[in-house]
């Protein structure tokens, strides 16, 4: 990778350093971020996105959250902790990676409850650290694993970013793409321009540029185009949850996409890590969609285009397992029937 | 309509008068023209737009470029008559209505042969008038044909403008939604924004929220979410050209909406003039698709938001007939199998 979304500068008094995602394409821009409500702000304005960099994000967002407490008891610490976690938890409502993030911090908080407390920090900041290493691995994990889903010569159409901007290192659905791509694989991508934040376009683009990967951008609304004149021989898109079913939430397009995978005949490839997986979530109807302002829309980059009118801005959409030809994970290629393939997989939750 | 879109003011010696559709919703500017290079150069640059609109512009147009002639024998007359014909043909190479008032203004000044020069600048100006006119009747007549399809408190989704913005009045398929809420039909639209010009967000959001009818602005990549959650009744579309089979070139987009449609059981209308049914297009395969500036993607509203990267831009794609549950005319209904009721179709080519 020739960049890095995220990371931690020093030790246990340290700061994290985050790429600044509104920033790109035109500015390589870091800032950096000691206290919870600076990096809750970063999350919500989209500074720093993509599911699984969410997840990172706000296990070091707990770690900030609670370093300066000086409670000297448990239930004390307990208490400013989970004031922290709710603060976090309201940032974004979809992405799972979020929850089960807050959830693995919590525990080992808990776990250590008998501890001196700045052994409780120092546990989670480690905690914190190794989330951001387990979700680099996996995300290289997905890529060996998914490439063999990848011709020669094949173009792949994607959409949003899933790349190492959406996670910290590799990135889901683009691991495939730059392990095969690195491999000695010849493709081609098409990226969708991913309305209404533009993230296929602002920062897809630049890590497949960066990368020397030939990318052809278009319109959302131009896949049907591409896809039904035979010039797309795959779709991968990532996952912002996945229901026990297989049912999967992702940026808004993504069932168009899907359907369209469908009626064109193209395989439909989701990649993900486990941790995107929600056990608790029976099905895609059961999946909270974060509806934003309605500013994204009336004035796409600030510009206002339309009259005062209703707008209905649902940043993503539900997949249903059937359209989907495989999950892609870290521990493996997931097939249809998910539901099975989804029990019997050994994850680390 | 609250509005004209187009206007001719005064006699022969008159100019058209063209509301300036790319600074609308923000400013109701018109501007006049009276000579064929501006007009072209609107045409072009999107200043007037709308298949049927685009017929109509350009018949004026004819009648502008010849105008000025000093031609003394038809031989002459003629000569400079293709050059405009050519000029304007030039301008959009998509919408087959262009063609076809070329074509119909042509057989004027053929028929007129043996006219004086000033005698056949007249006709082509009453056949200019003519062409207007039929135009509006038949927006109204297909207005009152398709309120039969919308029934009470359904939701329209439609994509790009297809309102009186882009016909001489009323529209085609908003010229169906029209007639409906006039008739006492209670329904609201979901308009597409449309990328990359967002016609549904400037123009639509603006013409339906003149008329006070409900409507609620999404992006192109929500459609999905819109249709498969029940929120859409029916989708209406206008058409660029129909080929003799009933494959329908429309703004990018529309094939998307169409396989949506199909799959969510939701009925798809396409709302055109006879004049857009190309019989001399055996199927959507023959029909020329423009593609645009990759700067219409890359610097959506003039803000680049993308790296130097490839881009593809069709302005239009293809939806195949099968797709179609109707086919709204000024002559009627038409329905499947589309082939047969075309060729049945009496018109006025």
């Amino acid at each position: 990778m020739k960049f890095k979304s995220i990371e931690w500068i020093g030790g246990l008094d340290g700061r994290l350093r985050i790429l600044d995602q509104t920033k790109l394409p035109h500015e390589e821009v870091h800032f950096e971020c000691d206290d919870v409500h600076t990096l809750w702000e970063a999350i919500k304005t989209l500074r720093i996105r993509g599911a699984p960099l969410i997840g990172v994000a706000a296990s070091f967002g707990v770690f900030l959250g609670i370093r300066s407490s000086i409670a000297l008891d448990f239930e004390t610490f307990h208490n400013e902790l989970r004031g922290t976690l709710r603060l976090l938890g309201s940032a974004r409502p979809t992405a799972v990676n979020l929850f089960w993030a807050l959830d693995r911090m919590q525990k080992v908080a808990l776990s250590n409850r008998g501890q001196p407390i700045e052994k409780i920090k120092e546990a989670l900041f480690k905690e914190a650290q190794r989330i951001l290493s387990e979700d680099e691995k996996a995300c290289k994990k997905i890529g060996q694993n998914g490439m063999s889903l990848i011709n020669r010569g094949v173009t792949v159409l994607t959409i949003c970013n899933t790349g190492g901007l959406a996670t910290s290192a590799y990135g889901t659905a683009l691991s495939v793409i730059y392990h095969a791509w690195e491999n000695g694989t010849p493709l081609s991508v098409i990226v969708c321009e991913t309305r209404p934040h533009f993230q296929g376009a602002r920062l897809t683009c630049w890590e497949l540029v960066k990368s020397g990967i030939p990318v052809t951008l278009i319109c959302d609304s131009a896949a049907a185009s591409v896809m039904s004149s035979g010039k797309v021989q795959c779709v991968i898109t990532g996952a912002d949850r996945i229901a026990r079913n297989g049912d999967t939430a992702n940026k808004v397009g993504t069932l168009m996409l899907a359907v369209l995978a469908e009626k064109f005949k193209i395989p439909f490839y989701v990649a993900a890590p486990v941790t995107t997986i929600d056990r608790n979530c029976p099905d895609g109807g059961s999946i909270p969609i974060e509806i934003r302002e309605p500013d994204e829309i009336l004035s796409p980059n600030g510009v206002r285009i339309a009259p005062e009118v209703e707008v209905y801005n649902p940043v993503f959409d539900v997949t249903p397992s059937h359209l989907i030809s495989a999950i892609i994970t870290e521990n493996g290629i997931l097939r249809p029937p998910f539901e099975e393939a989804i029990a019997m997989l050994s994850d680390s939750k």
